[in-house]
């Protein structure tokens, strides 16, 4: 029989389809060859190539003198812009906001056909480092009140340009799906003194059967209450709710968990279309006790249709023990 | 600049791209050729074409005697089961209810090849009585809390099978989704007194810019918040909570306003795969005031990637008066 499970943090139920579950290698797209190195490759024709760079649009680089190995840049087509003032228009049911804000593109390497599961955990560090960065430069802008950092990985997941990008939008509102989160933190936080995401993750290192890489400072694994194949978590042992409050030997940690976790998916499912965020406080929000961030990877490989729509309900028709299992067997 | 609009009745954001959003006619499938009438098809593989019926899983059809017009039958491999207590374990942070529910299949019309754009309003109205009729039976089961009825069509929108079908899920849980609209359906009836839908309905009227289609009975528009190109509404103007509430008259004008804008899409984008959902009160809340039942329409004309994910808020490519005067013009 198919199961609800309830995601103690968002308090969302899912559908874990027992029956008419997937054996989780029916999720390797087999028509992908198995590809471990890839030959330098340059496109003359990608503005994020080393030689094509539109200067006009940098933020930064790092580092900031040779061969850059990060650089950042305005979004050219931004869905937000970064000049005007949040002013909000309240006209009967019509409730509006300018829409400003900040867009930008994180270029994660000069290569063009590489991806972070190939790239070294020495590679994968400028890029979080240069995510950091940006990070704290857009909290300091009175007008943002959270940011958003994410990675669509194939066209599957609404990527559109091949070179290796993250995204960061700075938002002049806290989504409500996120004030949501905080409100379900809180009450927990009330009820038991202690920060739910906290409690998961301690009760994923004694459960085991979920975890997919463990680390000195980071616990990854498949989601209890997973709404889809192999939805994971990567969260920080140490209780903080802000990405922005990591340490320097935290962060090299976390590019080598990162390339670990990356490189089991493109591996073992042979590159799949993934959406990653980093999942932070609102910029006002980075005192609080009971929030904690962490990273999410979902791999695009079922589909929401009507159901989910209408319902917020996701069928997950892989079992999330069996999704971790699979990824720990896969040899990195 | 790009616009933040809130759909008043849920509270969530959108971005509306105003500056890189597309024009209407930029989501036209031009690759696929405009069908007004289909040639009968019959499809000897296909399990809901005459001929094939599968009798083990029929639950009633329309007619019951003589050739049918739609038929309700079991999902071969459905999401829930019928049979079974609705058992929670609560273990720690686990928590857990039995996969228990109904999952129907409404085979919508004998032609395999129509779809409720080619379809008459004549019927379309089967169509509807029987979801009506399955709606009302799965609400007499106690341990029923939410219907959910909804149809994929096309493969965009998780459409597996061709034959003209939707589907209905019974729950034994309201999902949190939908009970968050119950409380800020319930927040604004207390502030105002008023039902937050009518209230919008009847700013959609007056406006005119957003409208589709309007009949005695309901009002058709591009949802001023609209989360994705072309999402729509229609909503009955009369008050009311449950789609179960609706009477004849209604459902024969129902059956006209579906197929006008159903039509519209079809013609005007070229069978766009689209979602449609039934938005109807919980079981258990059908005396409430504050609620309204509705139909949404979903065209599959965008993707939603990691920003989407991470924060809740969908970036619309199209302008939604666009959009409204775009399938107004359209020649049904």
């Amino acid at each position: 029989m198919a199961e609800f499970r309830q995601n103690m943090a968002t308090k969302e139920w899912v559908i874990i389809a027992n029956e008419r579950a997937k054996r989780p290698d029916a999720f390797v797209e087999k028509h992908k060859p198995v590809i471990t190195e890839t030959q330098l490759f340059h496109d003359p024709k990608c503005p994020f190539c080393p030689g094509n760079e539109e200067l006009d649009l940098e933020i930064e680089r790092l580092p900031e003198d040779g061969a850059w190995q990060t650089r950042v840049v305005l979004n050219r087509y931004p869905a937000l812009s970064q000049r005007g003032e949040v002013l909000r228009t309240f006209d009967g049911v019509h409730r509006s906001i300018t829409g400003v804000g900040y867009h930008e593109v994180v270029v994660e390497n000069p290569r063009h056909n590489t991806t972070l599961a190939l790239m070294t955990p020495q590679e994968i560090k400028p890029y979080l480092q240069t995510i950091y960065s940006r990070g704290w430069d857009l909290q300091k802008d009175r007008r943002i009140e959270q940011v958003i950092y994410f990675k669509n990985h194939g066209e599957r997941a609404g990527a559109s340009l091949r070179h290796p990008h993250s995204q960061i939008i700075g938002l002049p509102v806290v989504p409500n799906d996120i004030r949501r989160r905080i409100e379900e933190a809180r009450r927990y936080f009330d009820d038991t003194g202690y920060c739910v995401y906290c409690t998961m993750m301690k009760d994923e290192l004694k459960n085991k059967v979920r975890l997919v890489t463990l680390s000195k400072h980071f616990v990854a694994f498949v989601l209890y209450a997973a709404p889809a194949p192999f939805h994971m978590w990567i969260i920080p042992r140490k209780h903080s709710v802000s990405f922005l409050y990591i340490q320097e030997d935290e962060l090299t940690d976390l590019a080598y968990v990162l390339h670990d976790v990356l490189r089991r998916l493109y591996v073992g499912l042979r590159d799949p279309a993934f959406n990653l965020i980093i999942r932070s406080a609102p910029v006002k929000e980075i005192s609080n006790d009971y929030l904690h961030w962490y990273i999410t990877i979902v791999p695009r490989l079922s589909r929401s249709a009507g159901f989910e729509l209408g319902s917020g309900i996701f069928i997950n028709p892989a079992i999330p023990e069996e999704s971790a299992a699979f990824l720990r067997r896969v040899k990195v």
